[in-house]
């Protein structure tokens, strides 16, 4: 937990977030800064501080994985256009060693991939030992784009949801701690975030005319998130909820949560596998 | 070229540092800092300054990739143990946005690895369109360690000078810019690097007893490293010859050769490839 903003954060991002039984995608108010009481200005001066300790922990990790640890964080993010993932990469990925990132972004499947098992493509990207992985989409687009468009029969997708647990359980065992981000965005701020793209030559790029599209099935796409949360959001692999209206919000919040997974590894550097002294003899003379 | 930092560099990096005919690795200055009139204190600041610039300059190298360009940078560093190629990609790269950023680290090759030629592994990291790739060590290793080492017959390794040259035009006219960095380090600056790996606990990690046997072969080295500026120094693939003795002075130059290449690709944002109005429309009723 936030050791210098703790008096922000009356309770750490990684309870209050947390997605259980009573998480209701529809009730969710997502212009709330949940568990913290700082203002904006406080939450991005924190965000810096705490991504410096991100990075510390980050080159940790990378350290134990160059000594042989097995062990890994895969961030999944989740969320419907404009929610802000790409800048979730930015700003708070942006903090660690690129040496130790290994990010992968999930578009509509190519042809190679449509005709492999949906965790095919996913299961090749994986990180490595000592990696912080990031999954801009996922496994998860399958129960979720697939789902509200119908791109499967009901009884393909329907399965999914426990053969993701299934591969979830087995990543987990191998050393691979998942935090899960849903990124809830409103339907009012997705609006002015694609205005915005359609004012601005420089973010036309962003802009794709199906996502106006896509705002038609909102209710469906809500529906298929909480399925999603009731039925994958694991003891070993939980959803975290995040509220992304305040973009500021939503980035020290996954900060937080990648901290909490991060020293749950219980990280120290890895001791020396060569006789010290013996080594600093031989380089005096070299 | 830098802007502000335009007074500090008498003459650009991208000039001063381009191998060539009379660039003589023995004859080098690791200390030195060619073209800069600076001290450490402007570098760091001009590094913040130029970093800044460079992202910019990613992020539409990355919106043009998602439209469709498939051009792509490329990074190749090389450089002995201690010469902060690894320093590299946290200082300078980490200044850009993790998504458009591909990094691959080649070590010793891997059984498979062996079994194929060794430009197969290479290839299949090269940077899709959009990306800039950040190859920590490279298909060169393959006419340096495997050269020194003779892990190969000469005619083997000596073919492959010609062959790497063959493969970066290729490169070339599909549309990656190759920045090449040769990086170097002087036999005394790595003795005092080596020694705080072995003063550390939190940078044990990094020490490979190996390192001090490579530095008896530190002539085979400089002969070897001299050969491949000979030989692939290329108008369309030129290498740039970094003395990094002083690390602030590496990345600050890396950082400009980047710029310059970037710059190169003349880039603007992508046009809308949708109707601007007809889209705001739309919107309004979505």
């Amino acid at each position: 937990m936030a050791k210098a903003g703790s008096k922000l954060w009356q309770r750490p991002a990684s309870e209050i977030l947390r997605a259980g039984p009573g998480t209701l995608v529809a009730e969710l108010d997502r212009n709330g800064t949940p568990g913290f009481s700082g203002a904006k200005s406080d939450g991005t001066a924190l965000l810096e501080e705490r991504g410096a300790v991100l990075s510390g922990l980050q080159e940790m990790l990378y350290a134990n994985g160059r000594s042989g640890d097995s062990r890994s964080v895969l961030l999944v993010l989740q969320g419907m256009d404009t929610a802000g993932k790409g800048g979730m990469v930015r700003h708070v990925i942006g903090h660690v060693d690129p040496q130790g990132v290994d990010h992968a972004a999930f578009g509509v499947p190519t042809p190679e991939e449509k005709r492999h098992h949906f965790l095919w493509r996913i299961s090749k990207r994986l990180p490595r030992g000592g990696q912080i992985g990031v999954f801009d989409r996922s496994h998860y687009e399958d129960v979720l784009v697939v789902r509200v468009h119908g791109l499967v029969p009901t009884p393909v997708w329907q399965g999914r949801y426990e053969e993701i647990n299934q591969f979830e359980r087995t990543l987990v065992a191998e050393g691979t701690t998942l935090v899960k981000v849903a990124m809830f965005v409103s339907l009012e701020e997705q609006k002015k975030r694609l205005a915005e793209r359609l004012d601005r030559p420089d973010k036309y790029w962003k802009y794709n005319p199906s996502d106006v599209d896509e705002r038609a099935l909102w209710p469906a796409y809500q529906e298929a998130y909480q399925a999603m949360l009731d039925r994958t959001s694991t003891e070993y692999a939980p959803w975290y909820v995040v509220p992304c209206d305040r973009k500021w919000y939503s980035r020290l919040a996954v900060t937080e949560l990648l901290i909490t997974a991060l020293e749950g590894l219980d990280l120290s550097w890895p001791p020396a596998d060569f006789d010290i002294e013996h080594e600093k003899g031989r380089l005096a003379d070299a």
